[in-house]
């Protein structure tokens, strides 16, 4: 499986890492150098710098042949663009975004994007733990 | 049922709403009066402007005789002092911390806090739904 993720943060990094370790191929975008030192040295992944809302970005990261895009930058609206991209533009089979304002959630998901909210998640998951004694 | 909430975060001021309707007392502290915006206006919840790692401020916030203490700031430091001077001084029975760094989250955790690690959780997630077709 081909893997491109843009942005590596912490949860970019930390699946990046792992998906290299399931034998998968793995690109990782980033517009700031720094953020790849989060990747294990050892790690067979490749690193592009740039900004992932950039065709020619996505291009030099092998967008066209790739089965899964993930947007995993900090910023919503970065997520929200790009998967919109990968999506309509480049026909990615498989993309998820992280977004976290649960009402932009809502409303591209309403557009068709797959995305992951982390405020709802946590919301629902303190609620649970309050529910229990 | 009594609620501290530390950090007037998106997630504080959701969890901070649903609690309130559910009829427990809820009181929210933060170091910013505009972070209290994210509170419905007609919440019945108490705001205390401060720093939640001051006795002081915790003290105001009635940490005295509170059942819960939640600390939710974006800061995992933050989050983790204010924790363990709730679970440790002032002795409230149920304290939960969100603890972005998943190295200081586990290590923490085994010193006794309950921690909620968002990047984990967003890591597993990812993983689930990458695994399934």
């Amino acid at each position: 499986m081909k893997v491109v993720i843009l942005g590596c943060s912490r949860v970019g990094a930390m699946l990046a890492t792992w998906l290299a370790k399931e034998g998968n191929e793995v690109v990782v975008i980033d517009c700031q150098e720094s953020s790849f030192l989060r990747l294990p040295k050892e790690a067979n992944i490749k690193k592009i710098l740039g900004m992932g809302i950039e065709h020619d970005t996505l291009k030099r990261a092998g967008i066209d042949n790739t089965d899964v895009f993930l947007a995993l930058t900090n910023s919503d609206n970065t997520n929200i663009a790009a998967a919109q991209l990968a999506q309509q533009k480049f026909k990615v089979p498989k993309v998820i975004s992280r977004v976290y304002d649960p009402q932009r959630a809502k409303a591209f998901e309403e557009l068709g994007l797959r995305i992951i909210c982390p405020t709802v998640m946590m919301v629902e998951k303190f609620q649970e733990l309050l529910k229990s004694k």
